[in-house]
């Protein structure tokens, strides 16, 4: 009946407010007669055996992530080789990916169970760290890579190429490289814009850049992206993938970003309109 | 041997920076045993006869405009309808879409015309103005299609929709509706992205919202876009197309906006570079 | 015992939701023993005699406004040469200026008669507008002057001059001359900063201006100011005081902007807190 | 004749473009019976002895400064305590503080010493770091306070306060917290406004705010300003004076800044023109 049987439940450590949801999640995939898997968050609060993540990606046809959208991203970031389904339950507070209420969470989680769901892929960026001719580091985000400044309150000085092509050279406090789903997180507060995440392109924006007119660019997401950190400016700086797993780096490393083949495939419920999230999270036509 | 062999030559009335530029193109193409063949501006500087732009755009395989971004705008406008090549030769000073110098025009020329270039498709922005369920106005734009205020220093109020989804209700002195090449005209002054010309998108740019988290939105070209102005906010508006052309609105109108299936089709040196273009327009890297 | 003997009432004309508020006003005011003398708007409510607002200005020693921030500028704009201390009373959504809540205004107005209040002096711009050497308008606003295209969807240009001191000619959408009452309206949507009201402090803000270091300048409230539409861009434009009062301007005009020297006398509550307003109509710490 | 008696000597280390005007500068001097003192860097380069920076500022009635706004920022806040004017000479490329360029030195030397100049006055931040009520830690400077995170691409929390007065809390990646002097500087990139110098005013900058309305607040430089890191949300922060001086702050740790009595004394040639700077700097009314 229904397209899943094998689920896979991943959540964030340390908070209290996960477990009733997770219990009541969980009992009710049993009841269904669907195999269930834990990452290791999940496993302690169940008291179930877990499973590295890398390992769940491939025995499971469902993941339901409980928690906010910083663990969906989390989640989305490993699932991503393997193309694994995401559901999103938020704790309360909805999110931009944790889409459903923990009220609603078993009657939605019912209808996407039987089939009745919206599918919405979202692409992945990847981000090698090449110094001196060598890879030195690599990451994935499905929000946003960041370049920024480390340890000083100065510029930093970088020169970004689009498809071997030289746009320029700026001085700001570093560069948003961020999808549409990363376009309302760190790039909006960066002056970035707002890009409906089914649109296949990527955003650079600066952070608070020298240059006035240093203004957020859109291009396709199959561009390759080189951003080359200045030699003469020996300032430190890193990168951070979706605000985690950051690299330290030292002037002239050079970053190469692409799009990754695979998506993350978010399942929302038939009801589910981004428009709606977005007016709810920017306080839209809201009047005091 | 050259994929050319009636060119249709456009400018601008009342700049007589033109005319030199124009008598030499003029001898140039004749010499090369070219059809050539003016607009009203271009037969009066050049004594030719001339014809009215919509039959002129039917005789022609390749348009050259001699002037501003403004005068190339207003002749592709008129000449999508059959996707005829243009080529843009300013009058001394870079244009974003009149990229190629006097100085250097035969020579760039030659090249085009012996079929080396690059031609860069550029989409065409539609819009209905419909009221009381008929179409009272329309227009076509390839920089942007511009709701704004009129007559008035208060703010206009309007519900936008895309492909049928409310998006948001919002106060603000318009709105820009911007294809990629006017992303570095008005809406750039609005506070909206920069998009690379190849990007398939459109950006809804408001203009001095009332609200600050109303900002730029960035969404595929083929949605359909709908705004329509409030009802019972009676202030009167007016559409713009290209900075030109104006219909005057009324509360109420809604506002049909679409991509038009015909191109523009811009042809360039083999030398084009948008960056450089980008850059010597935002004066990027200049240091003072 | 009261400081205040006659009261002056000043509402919006037609508004329904002003009636109860104003009924329950009178009589509190009348069971106190103090005059009470109407606006046209109020008399008309009240069913008693009015008089025009500059006489008003004369017979009054204290002034009750009903309505929204519009209403309240407009009163405030005419008692500003007798400097008259103003109340505003809102109609159930606070402003910046009516911050008194109809359930509040019987007790909140009885601390005030009795002298418990703080006083707020706001500062007045005045502008007058120079044509060939002479006055051909002018005007008075205590939040904005604003300078505007007007009919069409095009940029004007001007110059600016701070105390004789050329700043720059920009083409822009217009300026907004800002006090720091204004800075929290229309100001605040063309990206110019909040300005504390106690400060002296003016505000150039372009709107949408077309280059993008036109940033907005704040300067001390004793400047000269004055705004030159150029000569060569036959744009026509609008001024305006704050929102209304339009005067038409031509090409050449010369607007001529300074502090006057008599204040708008805003009374508040003991409990009255510009912050407080601050994070309720721009949302700070709501989070959804 | 002069009104200056002993002139100090201030530069930069390690510029080799200093040299040549280092030393006509104090062949200049000693032919007009000057006395001149030599702080470390100018001491090195003319190879005459020298002396902590604190002694000199207590030995000589005027300092010229060579090099760049840095340059001049550094010895500002050492010099405010005794309030000695400055002169502050650039290295080729005009500054907003060092506004005399080495081929007019000279000149404009000659004339400032002969009592022809003007004297602007910058006032100067001060603030403090407070930890479990002991202050661990405080700096002056020129431009701006910054407020900043450390270590990571996480927003910081913080609480404002101004004059006890709760303003908000917001989420960001910092606060600028800057004079007229610095509203040019990093807080121009973050989105502040200009402030004229003469504007006894300070601006508080969020830099990359969560909440989309937390624009730059301007208040009286009189005001005590107070940010406390939320103890909740434990992100390392740090704290700079003019990009210097970094001191680590912790969750809790509270700040408090005000403005210095004591005022950096600039003094510029009779031509100096602050908007001319603007301009220049800005590229204000450049057309490419």
């Amino acid at each position: 009946m229904t397209p899943f049987s094998h689920i896979g439940l991943f959540t964030k450590p340390n908070d209290t407010r996960v477990d009733k949801t997770l219990h009541q999640l969980h009992e009710f995939l049993i009841q269904r007669g669907l195999h269930v898997h834990c990452d290791r968050n999940a496993g302690i609060i169940l008291g179930l055996p877990t499973m590295p993540t890398d390992v769940l990606a491939q025995h499971i046809d469902l993941a339901i992530v409980v928690g906010g959208d910083g663990t969906l991203l989390g989640a989305g970031r490993l699932l991503a080789d393997h193309e694994v389904p995401i559901i999103g339950i938020n704790l309360g507070r909805l999110g931009f990916l944790v889409d459903i209420s923990p009220d609603e969470a078993l009657t939605q989680l019912e209808e996407i169970l039987n089939g009745q769901y919206k599918e919405e892929p979202r692409f992945v960026l990847h981000a090698d760290v090449i110094r001196e001719d060598a890879i030195i580091g690599s990451g994935d985000a499905l929000n946003d890579v960041v370049l920024h400044v480390r340890n000083e309150v100065r510029m930093i000085e970088f020169t970004t190429r689009v498809d071997g092509h030289f746009v320029n050279t700026q001085r700001a406090d570093g560069l948003v490289i961020t999808t549409p789903t990363g376009s309302t997180a760190y790039a909006l507060s960066s002056g970035g814009p707002i890009m409906h995440p089914s649109l296949q392109a990527i955003a650079l924006v600066p952070i608070c850049p020298h240059t006035l007119s240093d203004r957020p660019l859109v291009i396709n997401n199959q561009s390759l992206i080189e951003v080359q950190l200045c030699e003469d400016r020996d300032i430190p700086a890193r990168l951070s993938f979706d605000g985690q797993n950051n690299i330290e780096l030292e002037s002239g490393d050079l970053l190469r970003i692409h799009t990754r083949p695979e998506k993350v495939r978010l399942l929302h419920p038939q009801s589910y309109d981004y428009f709606h999230i977005l007016r709810e999270k920017l306080h839209w036509g809201v009047q005091l």
